[in-house]
């Protein structure tokens, strides 16, 4: 029995582990058994000499027994022309392997790329080896040696298309279990419909996310979080670049911020607390505290009961807060060149990423203007009612409204974001500053993306008599919010902010359907799991 | 009165805000029956003719009325003898104003930054606007046009030392009230005490976090909280340069995620949930799923009844978790060098910072090496036995032993940071590999800051069958851990992480005592606000 026999190759212990031996040898009792069953040769192989003997099978457990640094890995996506005819390790899973006869193809996946791998019987390669291989369990992590050749024509099914590797040695370092929950090939298959000869099974948003270690391997989603990660990385390089200061905001806090609806409650020691559902408060104190510009990016917690596809009961805010001088389009123009610098960067840096998101699912490039758009919330009303639309001029918009307001601004404007600045004061928090010029108005904006708001903000109120006076006129109980206005007697500079919901960015930006594909373990009233 | 007559120079409408007119009345009130109390000439003065009508008075709350954008302010840390014999816009805090006879002295501040400013009654600044800006309240926030003059010997009292300004108009954007609950002088007086004569007023921890609004305006803390981003910033930069993906990881979850202890409970609509006592099984299930390198930035929660210099309940984790080939070395070195690199960031980038809380409070400079210092636990064991302290092999240290190991490790070594690799399997969780090569190891590791651990990481169990048998050893209920230990029977890579306490790691690098000074808004078991 070899397999059971093999050393690893690189562990130092001498003796192979009881569980890798019990492993290999369940996996040569399986062939052995399937072999038997279709009155193969087996028995007979199995007497053979294996010339394959010491080059594969079940790696013991990896357990920092030897450094090893000597044996380099080729990652799969640097597999090219460059290196052929040249013998390389390659760690990465095994997506899909099947032996027929003497010989096994094979595809072997790392993050979002792909490389095809041939094992045939020869001289060095034994049919016990093309069996094992043909054997390992799909998504099972494995060590290959292999030789790296060029292909007579492209691999079209794989990512690495101009060469190929035929192996030399194979060792599982991790196996999959071989009922796995979904098949990677069943999550990651394009959702276009313009075949209609084209397989139409998917997995359902449910068992992905019930099963999201396996989900979160699709080259689509291996995208997704990596642009996520782009655009936090971009908001807080941009607004670094601008003079803002990183802060950090308590999660868990006193008093309920807006009012007490929709908010979680923890238990704190003897007493109660709640999860705050935003940093507002905190960055408009590290504004009193002359930070001057701040940001934070953190989670925050709504207690909403809302099953959409765009709500999630936790979600990262990316907040700002800055100062101004005399008027908030100071930090309307910021916020907005913000965005503007995002989109490009993302366009610039994140390329590779929105293509791989694409061959998926159909996406839409995003487009954007430089300086982008601002309209009046005056201007939408006269846009939704010109498409023959019944709104009133100080309500809110609806949902259904916003996104024909975007198509609309996309035919007119040719852009997927926009500014919508001036909303009626009736519709806005008290610490809203209201508009000098007009009543029925306010200094405070949403931004949208593709028809769906992405920011709410405002110029704050600073002034701690006539916020207390706003208050009062929407009937807040004042003893409850005095120490936020106490923080602005302390002298406060005039200013204004917004919160932005990442989840939200990343899926409007790539134009995905629900939120739930850009939280990588998301929250909703119905799933804290996994 | 003229005062209330002073128009906003800038602000569009004509007339001033009936709040603003009603403060300046109040102000002209207090001076007069300051004058009168006096027996001074001040009704002759009212009935004067003002010269310096429209130059100073209380500004109309700014509601941006009008943009305002050719109005260029001078940032103080800016004012320099380049700027000599110009007049500036400057607008900063009010840090000091005393009006003697007919001039008055002040002092403006801006973040860490302060300049003095003269304003003398002449041609144009009259008896009434010097008196003015002697009782503008302390912290108010002011606009200040005024010339820059060269000082005939440098102002030690200022950061800004060649120049002054003379002030030609003084306009009060918002006030502060006049009784402060602490004075920014006190909660800045440096706490060295080699002056036996220097005044030993000192602001409570409390009375500090109780108005952490004024207390943030020290410039200690204006540094502090920079440098405490740029930790952030540099923990980001270092690690995404290596190729990690910033992931997002869940607060609220279904199960706690130690086992139950230390943990706080959320309701959930109408079931409970917890409060994430660290990212761990998330980072890992982020590698089980092919990120092969993550970290993530967020709130941490521990349901902690301690109450200690060095404890919070929430704090800010800087998380990390990456696959490796053959050893933890290669994380442990990974983690090592991001430190490194940090430390040197901090001192290449934060000098200013460091310098400026340096003034407050005695720091002495933070020693690394390159590489840094990696220790075997049974070394540690040693230079504790050394020294006189009784310590088991098995043990885990004390944080008294903690701390004089540091002292030792320091004296031998010259570093402030050090890893301490190998710890006893016996102290560690579960979910911790054992050492190969030693039946009482562990491939596990924390790391150190003078003294005090910021780290604490391990090779984790990547094997579904032996964490199986690694739990049941400790005693733990399989069934509650299912799920988890099932995400590695999809096949994982072997891996190592950490997770290290960022207010932690600030308050050690500039050796401050208290974990409250290097979180904005500190949460311990008595305190949830501000």
């Amino acid at each position: 029995m070899v397999i059971t026999e093999t050393q690893p190759p690189m562990e130092g212990d001498a003796a192979t582990s009881k569980k890798a031996a019990k492993k290999a040898a369940k996996a040569v009792e399986k062939q052995q058994k399937k072999a038997e069953h279709k009155g193969s040769t087996t028995q007979n192989e199995a007497a053979e000499v294996d010339v394959a003997e010491g080059k594969y099978g079940v790696l013991k457990m990896i357990q920092s027994s030897g450094e090893h640094r000597d044996r380099v890995y080729v990652d799969v996506k640097d597999l090219g022309v460059s290196l052929e005819g040249k013998d390389v390790w390659v760690r990465a899973r095994l997506q899909y392997s099947r032996a027929i006869g003497r010989q096994c193809f094979a595809v072997l996946r790392q993050t979002s790329s792909t490389v095809q791998l041939l094992i045939r019987v020869n001289e060095q390669v034994s049919k016990q080896m093309v069996k094992f291989i043909g054997n390992v369990a799909k998504e099972s992590i494995v060590d290959i040696l292999a030789t790296v050749v060029k292909t007579s024509s492209p691999v079209e099914s794989c990512t690495v298309k101009l060469v190929e590797l035929i192996g030399l040695q194979v060792w599982v370092v991790s196996s999959a279990k071989s009922k796995l929950p979904l098949q990677i090939e069943d999550a990651a298959r394009p959702e276009t419909d313009d075949d209609p000869e084209a397989l139409k099974i998917r997995v359902l948003q449910e068992t992905r996310l019930d099963n999201r270690v396996l989900d979160l391997r699709t080259p689509a989603n291996q995208a997704i979080f990596r642009l996520e990660a782009g655009v936090c990385k971009l908001f807080r390089d941009i607004l670094t670049k601008k003079g803002f200061v990183e802060i950090h905001t308590p999660k868990i806090i006193s008093a309920a911020s807006e009012g007490g609806a929709n908010v979680f409650t923890v238990s704190y020691f003897k007493s109660s607390a709640y999860l705050a559902q935003s940093p507002q408060l905190y960055k408009q104190m590290a504004i009193a505290a002359d930070f001057d510009k701040v940001f934070t990016v953190g989670a925050v917690f709504r207690a909403e009961d809302s099953n959409t596809h765009r709500h999630l009961t936790e979600f990262v805010g990316l907040d700002l807060e800055m100062s101004f001088k005399y008027h908030y389009h100071e930090v309307l123009d910021t916020i907005g060149q913000t965005f503007t610098d995002m989109f490009r960067g993302l366009q610039d840096h994140y390329a590779a990423e929105i293509a791989t998101v694409g061959q998926q699912f159909k996406v839409e490039p995003f487009k954007f203007l430089d300086p982008p758009l601002r309209l009046e919330f005056p201007q939408a009303i006269s846009m939704l009612k010109e498409a023959g639309v019944n709104v009133g001029e100080e309500d809110d918009l609806s949902t259904p409204d916003e996104k024909l307001l975007g198509r609309l601004v996309r035919a007119k404007y040719d852009t997927d974001f926009y500014m919508l600045d001036k909303y009626p004061l009736a519709v806005r928090p008290f610490y809203t500053m209201p508009d000098p010029n007009n009543p029925k108005a306010s200094n405070s904006y949403d931004m949208f993306m593709r028809g769906e708001e992405i920011l709410s903000g405002a110029q704050r109120i600073h002034d701690p008599d006539f916020l207390t006076e706003r208050a009062k006129h929407h009937g807040i109980d004042i003893s409850k919010i005095a120490a936020y206005i106490e923080s602005f007697r302390l002298g406060c500079p005039p200013h204004a902010g917004g919160g932005i919901g990442m989840e939200r960015v990343v899926m409007l930006y790539l134009g995905l359907d629900n939120i739930r594909k850009t939280s990588m373990f998301p929250r909703d009233p119905k799933r804290i799991t996994p």
